[in-house]
């Protein structure tokens, strides 16, 4: 490591919550038919090309909120909720706000604050993100979006963003994820990169390759272990 | 009052932090020899000039810091810190970075935060608030600032702004500031106020008139008070 970050920037979906286990819990408590497994997966596989008629201007600036919902529209009827009334909908559509932490990250993030500023940098909006933040009880410092920006990850602007925020060099800034495409990205914009291993982010029938890529900065199992890394390094000067 | 507010929204400079107090202390310690009560006042005078000229249009959208450093650096002379180098002149500029909240902030916030969603609602960029909720340990639900959404109070697309982010009507939303105009402006636009009496935000030497004014939902004498009124409503439903 060349000096330890001021800033770190967590990637929220999977990195920080548990988005298939908390979306299969609510279904088989809600609804029990659905295949709760493929219901979750279905719905996060349409999130990428959603952002994509974004980005291609096909769509206007649109929030993440917004689009959860014109996917869980499109797939509703594959899973027999075709029928389901506009106000289950619409509450469905409102568990991405309440996605639980992976077991890890209260105590990780809570140490990690001690001498790092802690900032969400996710695709989500900021109210998705500040529900969920007090939901799972999440102490972040700062709430950063894509909203923020009014790009999407892996658009440069989000993560050199961060850093103009804070008024730090981009090397001042680690972003951390469950994701190498997202690390690469952040990385090609002068950041430093902490991969963590999320194995079951899609389930346990559908294991994850998480593999180190020693272009990362750091490689963490979870973010104790980030933490354990982290607090090896001398303490970042003031951000 | 209508119905309780979800979302708590906060003026900063003079409502939650007492800027005149800590700048005087950190002049006091660092430059004995200038009058910190008068150098507060004129660096504090030259902030909504400042702002007048990013909204006419003479400057581009700029962050607060960087006003806060021309303010410095036009009014050194002043007071005998035109030979102040530049390494020094940058720590000074981010006292503002480092203001203390009134004594009841910390109890009054972690008090409203149980029933609502409480957010920054400020001119300060966000670098700035995240750095001064860290050393005043202010337990923001999230940082919102007129840098998210490029306008400063009191253009109407800030308070708007609150109400979009987090997909709930203006009525369900309280601006909270110390200022009547803040308030008379965030009212215009549908939201409820909240009027803090912040009696020596200019010192003690300069007493403010903090008569209520009857159009404001409450008027409270600290965030005690304001936890003390808010609780004796019924919980507001989920943002």
């Amino acid at each position: 490591m060349s000096t330890p970050p001021k800033i770190l920037a967590f990637d929220v979906f999977g990195t920080v919550v548990d988005w298939h286990g908390s979306i299969v819990a609510e279904m088989t408590r809600l609804y029990p038919q659905v295949d709760g497994d493929a219901f979750a997966r279905a719905w996060r596989d349409g999130y990428q090309p959603a952002m994509a008629r974004v980005r291609s201007g096909e769509l206007g600036w649109t929030r993440i909120d917004e689009l959860h919902r014109l996917i869980l529209d499109g797939i509703a009827a594959d899973f027999g909720l075709q029928h389901l009334p506009e106000h289950e909908r619409r509450q469905l559509n409102r568990v991405w706000h309440r996605l639980n932490p992976w077991p890890d990250v209260v105590e990780g993030l809570t140490r990690l604050k001690r001498r790092h500023v802690l900032t969400s940098l996710s695709n989500g909006n900021i109210g998705l993100l500040t529900n969920m933040a007090r939901h799972g009880g999440l102490p972040w410092d700062c709430v950063l979006s894509a909203e923020v920006f009014r790009a999407y990850k892996p658009d440069p602007r989000v993560y050199l963003g961060v850093a103009e925020v804070f008024d730090v060099a981009p090397c001042d800034v680690m972003m951390v994820a469950a994701h190498q495409d997202d690390l690469a990205a952040a990385r090609a914009c002068g950041l430093q990169t902490a991969y963590v291993e999320r194995r079951l982010e899609f389930g346990a029938a559908h294991p994850k390759d998480v593999s180190p890529d020693p272009a990362n900065t750091l490689h963490a199992r979870d973010f104790i272990d980030l933490a354990d890394q982290l607090e090896q390094e001398p303490r970042p000067s003031a951000a």
